[in-house]
Formats: C-alpha cells, sequence, structure tokens
C-alpha cells in the first residue's frame, strides 16, 4: 500500500480511534451524480432514499445535484430532514405508531407530508393525523407486484383505498408507490396499468408513480408512466450492489476502519469490529464484509466487538496493529450503527459529518 | 390478553410510538439478584459484563446488589462507567484503537483500569498509554481454551506475556481471563493450572482469574482457583438463554413493543420492527424473535424496518394496528441498536433509561 494511504489510516486512528466508520466524499459525489444522471435520461425524477445516510448534509447534496425530493422510513427521518429545511418528502411506509404517539400530526402541521398506506386501519389514523394537525394529507397507495413486501397485492385492493381517500375530507390521493422486484417490471406494468384504468373510471389520477431500489437503476424507465425513483444504497454502495453487478469496489464510499487486534492462532486472525459494528446482516452474501488489504480473508464470523478472521487463503496474512478497511455487506444497516462519519477526500480528513436521523426508533 | 397489558401497549405508544424497547425493572431485579445470589453461593465474586445495558443506572443496580465492580468491551464503555462514579473496571479485550487515539490515557490518569492483552503488540500499546498517564496500569492476561476467539491458545505463551508484564515499569500483572465453552472447563483447569505452576516459578502469581459467560452461570465454581465471573445477557435474558436452558421466557426483561403495520396476504403480516430494531443476529436460533401474544406467528425475514410474518401456522391471526411484544434472539446487540428503555414495573412506565454507552465504537 501507499505511504500517502498509510498517512490516512495513522490519522484515523489517532484523532478517532478503531473502528471507525468512513466516507470518501468524492466518490460520494460521484455516486450522487452518476444516479441523477440515469434518471435525468430516463426521465423520472430522482427522489433518493435517506435511511441510507440519514444525515441532512447528504441529502441536500443530492438534491443540489438535481434531485426532487426525498424519500424516508421513518418519521424521526423525516423529521430531521425538515428541522433542515428539506420541505419536499415521501415516507414510504404505514406510519402507525408516528401516527399514534402524535408525532405524525405535529411534523405535518408543519411540512405537508406524503406519506403511504397499504390498509384502511392506517388510512383512518392518517386522516386523525391530518385533521389534528389541521392540514390535509397527501398519499400515496403501496402497492406488492411480488415481493411479499408491504403492499396491496391486487389494483382492486388499491382502488378500494383510493376511494377511501378520496371520501376522507383530511386525506388526498396524490399516489402509487411499487418495489418491483429485478424481474417484476412487466408484472407491474400490467398491475399499473388496471389500475390507472380503474382510477380514471374514478375521475382519479396518480400524480406520483413511485418505483424503488438501488438494483433497480438497471430498469430506470421500464415502467411506462412512472414519473419517479427512489435509490438508497447506490449512494454508498456495498458488497450486495457489487454482487447486482451495479457497483464496483471503486463505488463503495463508505469503509470500517477496523484495527487487527489478535492473532492468536497461525490461521486466524481478530478485528476490532464485530456485529456491534458491521452487523449481522449478510445481504445473501456469503462472509461478513470485505477487506480492502486481504481480500482473500474471511470474515466467517462475529462476536459482538470482534470479526474473525480465516486467514488459511491468505498468503499475506496481516499482524496485529496493522488497520484495514472494510465494505460492509450491506452499508445501510452499517450507517445505522454510528452516529458520525468520518469523511475524507482522497487521504485527508475534510470534516465530521452527523449521522443525524440514527436512533430515531419511530 | 387482560386489560391492563393493554393500557401499558396504550400507554407506550401514544407516549413513545413504536417500535419502542422496554424493559420490566421488576423482572431485572430479579435477574439482578439470581445471578449474584449464584455467585455467592459459588463463591466467586460477580463482576457483571455492562455490555448487554450500556446503561451506568442499571451498572449500579448490579454493584448495589453485591458486584464487585464490572467489565467492559469498550474503552468508550468504561469511559461512560467512570463518568458516572464506577471504578473498579475489567475491559476484557486487547484495546489497540483507544490506545493509539490517546483515550487510553486518558482514561487511565483517573482511573486506575484492569486491561487485557493477548499479545506482545498491545502490551507495548498499553505501556506506552500508561507512561503517558503516569499511572501503572493492570493487565489480565487473556487465555483462549477452545473457543477459538481472543486469548492465547498455550499456558506457555501466557507465561511469556507475564514476564514481558513484570519487565515492563509501566505495567502490573494482576490476572488471568478464560472463556471457557460448555464443555471446556475440564481443559481449563488443565490450562489454567499448568500456568499458575509456571507463574509460581517466576514468583509470580494471579490475584484475578476470570470465568465468563451467562449460560456459564450453570459452571460457576467448576474452575478451582477461578475468583470471579463475568456474566451479561442474564440481566435481560433473551430467546439465545432460553435456548440454553438458563432462563424461561418471565425472565426475558426487554421487549419491542411493535405495531402490526400490514397484513396484505392472508398468511403473512409485518412488523415496524425489522433489521434496524432487531438486528440480523440469530445467535445460533431459527427465525428473529418470539412473538409473546403469538407465539405460532414466525418472524421470517427483515427488512430494515419491517419484520415479516409467517402466520400460517397461527390460529389467532394478529390484525394491523394490534401492538405486540417481541423477545429477541440476542438482547445485548438489540439494545445496541436504540439510545433509551422505556422502564416499566408491571403495568406502570416508571423511567427512561439512557444507553449512555451506546454509539462509542472505540
Amino acid at each position: 500500500m501507499d505511504a500517502s494511504s498509510q498517512r490516512l489510516k495513522n490519522a484515523i486512528i489517532e484523532n478517532f480511534g478503531t473502528p471507525c466508520p468512513v466516507i470518501d466524499l468524492d466518490v460520494v459525489e460521484r455516486n450522487i451524480e452518476r444516479v441523477q444522471r440515469l434518471c435525468d435520461e430516463a426521465g423520472i425524477a430522482n427522489r433518493p432514499h435517506i435511511k441510507t445516510h440519514k444525515s441532512p448534509l447528504l441529502a441536500k447534496m443530492q438534491i443540489e445535484a438535481g434531485a426532487k425530493g426525498i424519500t424516508c422510513q421513518k418519521l424521526g427521518e423525516a423529521e430531521v430532514m425538515a428541522d433542515a429545511g428539506i420541505t419536499d418528502i415521501v415516507i414510504a411506509t404505514n406510519l402507525l405508531g408516528a401516527a399514534r404517539s402524535g408525532r405524525l400530526a405535529a411534523l405535518q402541521r408543519r411540512v405537508g407530508l406524503k406519506v403511504c398506506a397499504d390498509n384502511p386501519v392506517t388510512l383512518s389514523h392518517y386522516a386523525q393525523a391530518a385533521a389534528q394537525a389541521e392540514r390535509k394529507m397527501d398519499v400515496i397507495i403501496e402497492c406488492d407486484t411480488g415481493q411479499k413486501r408491504a403492499g396491496v397485492e391486487t389494483p382492486g385492493e388499491a382502488l378500494a383505498l383510493a376511494q377511501i381517500i378520496r371520501d376522507d375530507p383530511n386525506l388526498n390521493f396524490v399516489g402509487i408507490l411499487f418495489y418491483p422486484s429485478l424481474d417484476g417490471w412487466e408484472h407491474t406494468q400490467t398491475f399499473f396499468d388496471a389500475l390507472t384504468e380503474g382510477l380514471h373510471e374514478l375521475g382519479m389520477q396518480a400524480t406520483i408513480v413511485s418505483t424503488g431500489g438501488s438494483p433497480n437503476l438497471v430498469n430506470l424507465g421500464k415502467l411506462k408512466g412512472a414519473t419517479e425513483h427512489r435509490a438508497g444504497t447506490c449512494i454508498f454502495n456495498d458488497l450486495m450492489m457489487i454482487n447486482a453487478g451495479v457497483a464496483t469496489q471503486e463505488d463503495c464510499a463508505f469503509q470500517i476502519y477496523s484495527s487487527v487486534v489478535s492473532r492468536a492462532g497461525e490461521e486466524r486472525g481478530i478485528l476490532d469490529a464485530g456485529s456491534k459494528t458491521l452487523t449481522s446482516d449478510t445481504g445473501g452474501l456469503e462472509g461478513y464484509g470485505r477487506i480492502i488489504e486481504h481480500p482473500n480473508a474471511r470474515i466467517h464470523k462475529f462476536a459482538e466487538e470482534h470479526g474473525f478472521l480465516d486467514l488459511s487463503r491468505c498468503n499475506d496474512k496481516p499482524g496485529v496493529g496493522d488497520i484495514v478497511r472494510v465494505i460492509p455487506n450491506h452499508v445501510c444497516v452499517a450507517v445505522n450503527m454510528v452516529d458520525q462519519l468520518v469523511a475524507v477526500r482522497g487521504d485527508e480528513i475534510v470534516e465530521v459529518i452527523p449521522v443525524a436521523a440514527r436512533g430515531r426508533l419511530v
């Protein structure tokens, strides 16, 4: 490794210790620009999902690059973004806990939100929150086209919800939200077309038609009628994105700097980053992260604060005290473990970015 | 379910929303007393591992019940505990990042720490930190007796480290640390006896001989010569502890209160607690947590903010808006996701306890 990278590693450990979450802002900017360009080329508005970074500073970089607004998964995330002056917000989930705690009404009073629902119970809580806020709430209907996540399973169910929204003086129907699987776009089109026709018969229309997912950036524009896309992970990327073929190692902006703290056995070693740092989320991949300096070292198991290395396939084994950089399998959950990100450009530490919405459970 | 439990659920969601981490202080106290009694009966000092709760308030409850001191896994945990006035602290890991960042020296100046090492590199950083702090550092040698975690693998290696410690004017040898597997106590005894003899020949002696682990509470006192035990999980318990046969469901003090936010399919449902709340750590068990109200509902998969329920074996299926209580597979990593715990006694909310050392990565 070159001397300048070693200088950065030394600066990281002397200023912050290890493990330490680091993002490269040059790579972040490149990733933001790429997604914006892909959306522009497809004629789709970009509404990045901020669950990946949970940081108003990074959300503003996305908006400055051309994003129309943002997507959140938690009311707490939206609160933090609204505090920072971001107001065009879709919250892409049924918000029951937030509605019943009064926090949805409080934020709705400040910022007109676009919220999602897939059932009448959620709608009735939205109507109550809107009434309490004295501000009509924009509602998007979440539809499932095969992933078996949230979302109604048929156009008929979506139409039933659309009518409840239309008939409620506190709610305003604004659109439809999909998360197609990689090969589920044809089915999504069929669903969307039937739903659009049904809405037309009701004299209604979706002004927002949202698709989602970073791996789905390869499918941008495939749904005729889509108006916007929400992608999160692609601002940082990770091993899942490399595995999906939508990023290379050079596109991975987030790394955990970690010390090798033990080499108690000939063929094994221990990092000071375990399940409380990198998380046990494998993202369906084998092992727990890639060590840039030792790609043949395998993080095969975690204790809470330790990553256990199998070095048997490693010719150049790391020694105790070495600092290594780990790309996580799934960056969204790794960022969610930390309160701040150390931002670098090349080999210089340039700032510390708070993960401001982390820990907002509701 | 009885009306009083429903009242508590309503109070939780109205005051905090969902998901919400809740601990029952009556159960916590019972668990603390039980472990203290087991240690007393075995004639072993109790040094609970606070990585499970990361809260000075709960650590003080353990000390008031009779614990000699505490065990930490991070310097940051020790900093928070020292700030709260707790001074008898073992940090049970090789602290390289903390040493090189200067934070180990800073805390050592305030509180004489007992730190662990399994290699000479760590010892040399400890010596530097002690010199910087102008205070000799107590060192415990971590030994591995079969788990293949941290720790030297032979008494000979331990003796070599003991001599380095003895010969360093800034270090002070105080003991040995083991984490035997459930069936590894015989081997641990052999290791310990050989090491003790070797130390004796060097004119040295271990004043601390530490064993560890909540499942190992059934083995307390089995190591002749042990002076103290460190157990973490048993303050709250979880499905892993139930599975290990050392706790029942009634001993599980920590639960995530979660709303059912979707029932998009007949046989499935969705909770508002996903991998960012309960974590993907299965602890080697099947599924992700037990729903107290619906033990036959299976949390079979996570999205970041969603827990996906398989309700096919559930006669009494939960409805949208129901609030359920989830016992996690592994409580230590679940507590580590949250900034505070809502403490209840019976059906009353009594206080909010900060998870003060959460997020201290180093």
